[in-house]
């Protein structure tokens, strides 16, 4: 019996921070990990600055809320679901991902959460646990499923080397350049064709 | 961070079986553990008398699309989907359990499946593991998760009481004399109300 998992942000939805950025026209929340690697670091600075503007939660949700699931990727989740259990595997905040995870029509999602303070405000990030991913498709092996695993980020790559199948999907170039081995869909129905193998 | 845990028959749809037996007036079908403990034995007859009555596994699918969800488990089912992750935990299989998971928006089911032959008639059952619901739970800790569960029967007791918070669901009384310590939810209010407990 198989169990699907996949990660969120690049696979069925878009990047959120760079669409938030985007959609608020808020430059500073283009920062990534590639310009802040300390993640920790990061969210901090990153609450900061939505309390510099004044953002609550619910206004966060309210931007978000105007962002869409990739194209395709409400139809293939929802195929997805008609055979397998599926959970999706994120490093991002339950909280900003409702709007989103409501298109999706409320798949499972392991992910971390957000505290807010008395009026709103986002106080601070909790981190479930670490390399969660991975741990997660460790548990899933030993309720004798066998997993099958897609990303697009070095932090997926731990998951997918773990899970009995996998794929890259839509990875960027140096992913693809350093793991040669992986296979690669660039689109939901290649994606899902290597769900489907081996039955 | 909670995720919620549920039994399926008894909690959030109709006995599968037994409800079929209704649908298809075939007496047979109301067989259950009570009279058949010994629950391999019980399926293989199951199989025989799907088999008997030339009824297919699209046949039973098309039986069990009748079946509705319990009164107020869709909206149930949304309500908790939309403020915790929600693995529904169950004995029963994944081909028979679809039309109805169909009508509650595909929540996340961990369960046994059914082997089917050329044909499309169910050949044998295949139990995913031991005591796979207590595993669940298990599973859910290593991932730092606080686990609340309920069910309403002999085969919920262990995750119930594996998990950091529980309840019984509309149980029969035999289970409420045996479990004194347990609450009982009689209605989804109570029962969200206890998923809700300490936060």
């Amino acid at each position: 019996m198989k169990i699907v998992c996949l990660d969120l942000e690049g696979v069925l939805v878009p990047e959120i921070w760079i669409a938030f950025a985007q959609k608020t026209g808020i430059e500073f929340f283009k920062k990534t990990t590639r310009d802040e690697p300390d993640y920790d670091v990061l969210m901090k600075e990153r609450i900061d600055e939505l309390k510099k503007h004044s953002l609550r939660l619910n206004d966060i949700q309210n931007v978000i809320n105007t962002i869409e699931p990739l194209p395709g990727a409400v139809e293939f989740v929802r195929n997805v679901r008609e055979k397998y259990p599926l959970i999706i595997l994120s490093d991002t905040f339950t909280e900003f991902a409702l709007p989103l995870m409501k298109k999706l029509s409320l798949p499972t999602l392991f992910c971390n959460s957000l505290l807010t303070d008395s009026d709103g405000f986002v106080k601070s990030h909790v981190m479930r646990i670490d390399n969660g991913k991975k741990k997660a498709v460790d548990c899933f092996h030993q309720l004798n499923y066998k997993v099958f695993a897609a990303g697009d980020s070095y932090n997926d790559l731990q998951m997918i080397r773990n899970a009995d199948y996998g794929a890259l999907f839509c990875p960027p170039d140096n992913i693809i350049k350093e793991n040669p081995d992986l296979r690669i869909a660039r689109d939901y129905d290649k994606l899902f064709e290597y769900i489907n193998d081996g039955e």
